[in-house]
């Protein structure tokens, strides 16, 4: 690509020109987070944080209203914990922090581990093996039962390649974890739960999701069955989204969770689990942001609206500040998705880039006013999901009437990109050839070319067979990220002609 | 104390009978938390995280209205980050959990930690180190000053004597971080801080506390001055119930948080830091309970009104039950406190103890709504602060129009009850055997009787000398819990005659 015809971007390198360095120079734009000096574990930055808080206040509020409550258990599990449940184990203890003892002691001015435990405890990766120890004593019979648990928490997976956001060694998440009397009310609560982040991430984050199970070798480890929803990222990889497994009696099994039944029959429990983490900001970056930096979905943008008052001359300020207030607070009367819009005056004496740091930083709606604009009686606005010069002149009561449905059109408008995106790049394949043709890589020029664009989402008919899932992975680094589950046809496996039940999601994963 | 002249109560034993047995019995009656299988760590229970789901949206709410924005910072902190500040490692690395591994393996059926880190990881027992580290990279100029942050998180101190929200190895807290470009501006800032824990404790916790700076002892290690808040629970020990520290620059010195002033000097900046935490909880516990269990404070509590529908019959039920359906739906039309009123429908079929159960549980409010209520268009009303069995019949609409202002009458009749307490046992002393005899224990019959209600707070003037208090700490188990604000005359130390720059709080604490 030639300089001469590039437009000058906000964010260097662009997506089309190194795609990883742009994520990171997006997240260091906005000021999101940034790598701390412990190994893997992350900054969350207010602004970062901010859209965490709003994601946790709608899902929160999403959770109660499906009749579950939080809770909060310890931070540390017992290593003999985690050896109840052979499949749990081998998918976690591979990875996670260890504390062996309780206590520093200096020597030769250096401080010593001392005090040594018992028995070593691990920081939680995940929480089925300490909540089902609670769930053992909590749980006697049918009449305890559905036990509808939710906790907001930090866990730690020790993760050898870590990416802000998307995978850290440790990250905040929320672990829902449900106990019943019967699989199909536990089944029940896994799709609903599934539903549950299929409507948050699409109505909320903007970011369209396709609902599947998950093939037995992407399975949580101990789960019967696995659901999630996956996203098309920028990059044309599938991120992981969120996850609701079902997890049969394994877990009751492991942890004792026992009821006696209404004909006084001792049963274990059926057990679920579901959880989305911090993830979730990495997948709305990776969807929404462009070359200029970040765009925050409005529902859950830390601020709806930047006001940046023009005025250098005292008299200018003394016509513009008051005037700017005003407009805050009437704006702040009216509600968007059912909170107060949210507004902020950047009053700072930065001379110019005023602009492009709320560009950069992705607030929905940009205004500026100065004592031209309160002449008029109007102010001069920008709107996120357009470009940076498409500036409209709104007469101020009209502004404030219309703000929510400015906002929405907004919300709705990136959900369609990132939904038409995300159909400009899947392919219905039928053929192995065409498979291997779609997913193969351009030719890198040089070792340390940055990674190119991936094919996308490959709609493809498959056998089920998990040693043809390995080979195809091992060919291509590409995985069936879901069984849809609004499936569709019957019709032949591409790679074996043998007959498939549903074409399946196939695609390059974060 | 005889039998016979007991009243029946739901909580055994009752305060004067063994209160630390009481708290515990209390805790248990309301399922508001339990002992964990993890040693000193607890399980927070749904009932009492919802109380502290809404400490954290008042204070959160308070935080964000001066000026403070959240972030997240690591949960772990490299050995090397405690070694900066030496009266900092002093008083925390003596009690930590130490993670030394990163890997578990299946060696002889057991799991044995392997991978050893290269340094070990501190699980934070308090942030300043690993956030100081963030700070000096954001700090460079004044203009990025003052930098105002907050964390909701966990941390561990490992305590070899654990109790119930008053002391877990293990906690939930929030830490509030801020530097400054002057003395002056931390200082504000600190005692800011330190007026909105007061502010919160008494119109949200109606528990009354005494704002006061610790004397030297009783500083937080690294800390210039400690600021606290103190609350006096009902077996008349003191409960420190929120810190508030100038940190001078200390920690901006061992973290290296430097600055260019206006005058483009090079500085050190100036820093703060203030927590509340789980403890709070225990708190209110101990302020408001009774021998019939949990008391909860209307504006924190996690329902304000519970609704019985008193109905066996099915004509009954289908006379009751959309009745209360519809008052529920009617009374969460109110607001309290800035929230709609909470509701809950109990409508279980347990047979009997449906009341004691919310009594024990705390609701401001009880309601029992059967077929003869509705009859006379009316609700059979209880509150919490008065005798089980004081009932009132009220109007419907008049319950609706009035429910704010008796929640209001129920959260100020607890405040004005522990005041009245705390007024009862705080007494001025002037003399060295009058302060000694007040102190003095009641004796035990036997070794195993459970420790008395102790005297309370002493108001006495005290020369400042460590070593004596020190002596009277030693002596009695009494410290200074804190030197009040609001400061009062000078006069004379009864205990060596010298001047006294005014009368400080005395007490026996938690």
């Amino acid at each position: 690509m030639s300089n001469a015809a590039k437009p000058q971007t906000a964010i260097t390198p662009t997506r089309a020109d190194n795609y990883q360095d742009w994520y990171q120079e997006v997240i260091k734009a906005a000021d999101l987070a940034e790598n701390s000096d412990v190994r893997g574990c992350m900054v969350i930055k207010p602004w970062g944080y901010a859209l965490w808080e709003n994601v946790q206040r709608v899902l929160d509020g999403m959770f109660k209203a499906t009749g579950h409550v939080n809770a909060y258990f310890p931070l540390f599990i017992p290593v003999s914990f985690l050896e109840k449940e052979a499949a749990h184990v081998e998918g976690f203890a591979k990875e996670c922090a260890v504390v062996t003892h309780h206590r520093l002691e200096a020597r030769d001015g250096k401080l010593i581990p001392v005090g040594e435990l018992e028995e070593p405890l691990v920081v939680r990766p995940t929480s089925e093996t300490i909540i089902g120890a609670s769930f053992a004593k909590w749980v006697q019979s049918y009449r305890d039962l559905p036990l509808l648990i939710n906790q907001w928490a930090n866990v730690v997976r020790w993760e050898m390649r870590t990416r802000l956001f998307l995978r850290t060694a440790e990250f905040l998440w929320q672990e829902g974890h449900t106990a019943h009397a019967t699989p199909e009310e536990a089944v029940e609560e896994t799709m609903k739960m599934l539903g549950v982040y299929a409507d948050f991430a699409e109505n909320y984050m903007a970011m369209p999701v396709i609902q599947g199970e998950k093939t037995a070798g992407e399975r949580f480890p101990g789960a019967v069955q696995t659901f999630c929803i996956e996203a098309m990222m920028q990059d044309r990889k599938a991120l992981q989204a969120g996850t609701s497994h079902f997890l049969g009696q394994n877990f009751a099994k492991a942890s004792g969770i026992k009821f006696t039944d209404v004909n006084n029959k001792l049963e274990h429990a059926w057990t679920t689990s579901w959880g989305v983490s911090t993830r979730l900001v990495g997948g709305m970056i990776m969807t929404h942001a462009d070359d200029d930096g970040m765009i925050c979905p409005p529902r859950l943008a830390p601020q709806h609206i930047v006001i940046m008052p023009i005025a250098k001359k005292p008299e200018d300020r003394e016509k513009v500040i008051p005037w700017v207030k005003a407009l805050k607070a009437d704006l702040e009367k009216q509600s968007y998705a059912g909170v107060p819009v949210r507004v902020h005056i950047d009053d700072r004496d930065t001379g110019g880039g005023k602009a492009w740091h709320w560009i950069k930083k992705g607030v929905p709606i940009r205004l500026e006013v100065g004592p031209r604009d309160i002449d008029q009686d109007s102010v001069s606005m920008n709107r996120r999901d357009k470009g940076p010069k498409e500036r409209a002149n709104v007469p101020r009561g009209e502004f404030i009437a219309k703000v929510g449905s400015i906002l929405d059109e907004i919300q709705t408008a990136l959900f369609e990109r990132a939904k038409a995106y995300r159909t400009e790049h899947t392919k219905t394949i039928d053929t192995k050839d065409d498979f291997y043709a779609f997913f193969a890589e351009p030719q890198k020029q040089k070792s340390n070319d940055p990674t190119p664009i991936h094919a996308g989402f490959a709609m493809a008919h498959f056998n089920g067979d998990p040693a043809l899932e390995a080979k195809i992975k091992d060919d291509l680094k590409v995985t069936v990220r879901c069984i849809p589950l609004s499936g569709g046809e019957p019709g032949t496996c591409p790679f074996t002609g043998q007959p498939s039940k549903q074409r399946v999601v196939w695609a390059k994963a974060y």
